[in-house]
């Protein structure tokens, strides 16, 4: 089977392997590209990260993930503020040592509603505070800050930011070659404006990153882990493919599977039923 | 303490209830309205249950439910259409016989993707087939379709209609008295745009029902059942029942709550607890 060029691996989708691991199975398998997690980057530390992912050949697709933005100002929001700081470092480096065609993408989950709290406007707002007090350092370093809204079932304890069009305006102040949107199936295919957002999006010059994974029902007890390989659930990847093609994009496309079935399976396994899962639903409309 | 005199107990609160359980807890605690379903009600017989609640001396504030359309043309098609009919013809019916104030009510769940589709699009084209289909029959009888948009968690299995917004375009090509949008807090407290969805129902006419309960996380094994007492969890009844307000909405406030811990509970016991949360939560912005 060819796999195709544009396949970028989300190391979430084999969460329990290391850096090593995941470079040495997503190469192996004659994928092109990674989408790395600052924990097992962090586990060997930077540098050591940057020389493996250098000498897997893989191209560097984004790196997983910043943001919780939605604390008051205090101790707790200075340490995330921070936190954001080094993972953008982490994320210009990394993009640095991947193969030609890496792409400096930070993924930012906008974070919950902080505890006791009911106003989601307050902390909507806190989100946009934190992307003004980050932009100029993200721009320095040459990273996208991709806001990545969450499906609406995570608006309350993970993610305030639950549409496309919601990213797009809270992007809308920025220069869109340092803040920009993940447009992720998984979190979008059921927004009645997805079409006309992802291609908003697109004009705007906005889509950061692509990642798809398929909705199937019913949930798991626990709603994170509910993402399928693409083909096993109801989202219509060739209509979203299509659209997000039709604006021009032509990245990497990653593929990021949060489940307990998929993390129990060997991950070479894994990466190959990816690509094939992919080849089969995603690239005929590429 | 006293009642709020705009709270509605929804039948579904009190799930295990038969109809004469349902109407009498509610009219001992001092309720002054109730939401039926229609399985209750035929459990009885129609004109059996409209005695009944012309007994009670409550009103009937919305009928519990019609919808499911977004199969394809043939026999099952046509046997939601006509139940839907039937359904029609209760609310006029229970509508009738409740007490001064009541409402012909009923609400529509708009049905999931059909068995192994991925055409959100085609389905919800669907769904506004029916609505012309059944506009004629529901302003005949007097009852205004209330199409509930659902929280996007169940977008797949149960209702492609998934924001306010949604509920609203495809309502438009209707008359406000015939077609309109049921605002439930659970389903639409996450929704960027929901204050400006809230004042364009107003404005459009098209608020049939304002449902009231809570959202709190981690959801239960079962999604379903993840509605809570008013206070419980995160949503801000203060802010969506101020802006419903604004629009003049006038008529009974419904609470609906699945939840398998509430239904386990002695109804009486839940009738007493949804008016304090309501009292507390809601009245005062009434």
């Amino acid at each position: 089977m060819t796999v195709d060029p544009r396949l970028s691996i989300n190391q979430a989708t084999i969460k329990y392997a290391d850096l090593a691991t995941a470079l040495k199975v997503t190469a192996d398998a004659g994928v092109q590209s990674i989408g790395l997690w600052r924990e097992p980057v962090n586990e060997v530390g930077l540098d050591t990260a940057a020389k493996m992912l250098a000498d897997s050949g893989l191209r560097f697709s984004t790196h997983c993930r910043g943001g919780f933005f939605t604390l008051p100002e205090g101790s707790e929001r200075r340490a995330s503020i921070d936190d954001n700081r080094r993972a953008i470092d982490e994320t210009a480096a990394l993009a640095a040592a991947g193969a030609e065609g890496s792409t400096a993408v930070l993924v930012l989950v906008a974070g919950g509603l902080p505890e006791g709290s009911r106003d989601l406007v307050g902390a909507r707002s806190r989100v946009h505070d934190a992307l003004t007090e980050l932009a100029p350092y993200a721009q320095e370093a040459g990273v996208t800050l991709a806001i990545e809204p969450l499906h609406p079932m995570f608006g309350s304890d993970r993610c305030v930011v639950s549409t496309l069009g919601q990213a797009l305006d809270l992007a809308a102040d920025f220069d869109p070659s340092v803040v920009g949107a993940a447009v992720d199936t998984f979190h979008i295919w059921w927004d009645p404006q997805v079409y006309e957002q992802i291609a908003r999006a697109g004009r705007e010059g906005r889509i950061s990153t692509y990642q798809v994974c398929d909705w199937k029902t019913p949930l798991p007890a626990d709603v994170l882990l509910s993402r399928h390989y693409m083909g096993d659930g109801v989202i219509d990847f060739a209509s979203l493919t299509r659209a997000v093609v039709e604006t021009g994009y032509d990245r990497d496309i990653e593929v990021e599977i949060f489940n307990q079935e998929v993390w129990d399976t060997d991950p070479a396994t894994v990466v190959a039923r990816t690509a094939e899962s992919f080849a089969e639903t995603v690239s005929p409309y590429l």
